[in-house]
């Protein structure tokens, strides 16, 4: 047998595992998919699937949680489709510049009023709350009201939520997670944040 | 010192920390960036760079290599920028799907020309080639070759390559590299891929 017909016979193997597996997912189902880490490519990944979901002509709404003080690229390109996508920027800059607890959760507290929206909407068929995971970590808001304000939400709704640090009851509660690994990153070799990439 | 009290004077050490590292970074440079792993977020993340590049009005080049027998959500909305997005799907569907080595090299090797056309253009400012880590890792293109031809690519291009097992030594070219642990996924509970996260 030659390098043509072993491949083949390996990839028809595959494919058979592959059909049989796609044969039993047959569920449709509102995912809560959440996207943790320290890795480059969570908040993208998110922004990434708003994309996915336009293609599809589905309807939109975003939280951004902690980048209010950045104008950022994703900002100005969903802000372009005002029909399809509820764009909504929360807080103020990094908690770090703000220094100020209270002001911190108050700000939470109002960003989540604004998601609650979203999750008792029935024509928003997939959310993004951008760096809520963050939030969370931080104690800004109760893991345990965000999770049975989740559980409420209309059966086919799609949830994504990103940031570092998601808490344990989240992930347990999530029906899919990705944890973003940071294998190395061009900002410890002295490049700044660059346009299109982090920006 | 109460706790808020506390809370600002940690806060404003993180600052310092943060503040520090920034001035540190001060280069600008055309990044290699390779997003690698089993998790879900891989492709996602790469147009969420995408939009973020579209809203600083960059030109964005895209190459899929693997899902050309997918109809997906990304490639139905970035396709409505023409002018911006040059946009290109090769590959004849999951390796496992036309179990034909000659097949499979071929779309590869075409893939790769539209690729060495955009790293050719410095009118391109970012590229994302979806799906080349696992051309790679099947052997269907040399990496030496690919890396060659990505050094000489204008200097402040961007260049995102995704997909599962990025050889070693693409990742130890790479400026930034996330690899994507796979915590849980909905498909393993019976779930299909669902249109605005998988589709």
């Amino acid at each position: 047998m030659d390098k043509s017909e072993r491949h083949e016979k390996r990839m028809k193997r595959q494919k058979q595992v592959v059909d049989d597996s796609i044969k039993q997912a047959d569920k449709d189902k509102g995912l809560l998919l959440v996207i943790t880490g320290n890795g480059k490519g969570k908040s993208s990944s998110g922004f990434g699937m708003v994309a996915r979901a336009l293609g599809h002509n589905m309807r939109v709404g975003v939280v951004q949680f902690i980048k209010g003080a950045f104008s950022t690229g994703e900002e100005a390109f969903f802000r372009r489709f005002p029909d399809d996508v509820e764009y909504h920027v929360m807080g103020d800059g990094f908690t770090w510049d703000t220094q100020n607890l209270q002001q911190d959760i108050a700000s939470a507290e109002a960003g989540w009023q604004v998601c609650k929206q979203l999750l008792t909407d029935p024509k928003i068929d997939i959310v993004l709350f951008d760096e809520l995971n963050i939030v969370l970590k931080m104690h800004y808001l109760d893991t345990e009201n965000v999770l049975a304000d989740l559980a409420k939400r209309p059966a086919m709704q799609h949830v994504i939520i990103t940031g570092r640090g998601a808490p344990q009851a989240l992930i347990d509660a999530a029906d899919t997670v990705s944890k973003i690994e940071d294998i190395k990153h061009a900002f410890r070799d002295g490049i700044q944040a660059q346009k299109g990439i982090e920006l």
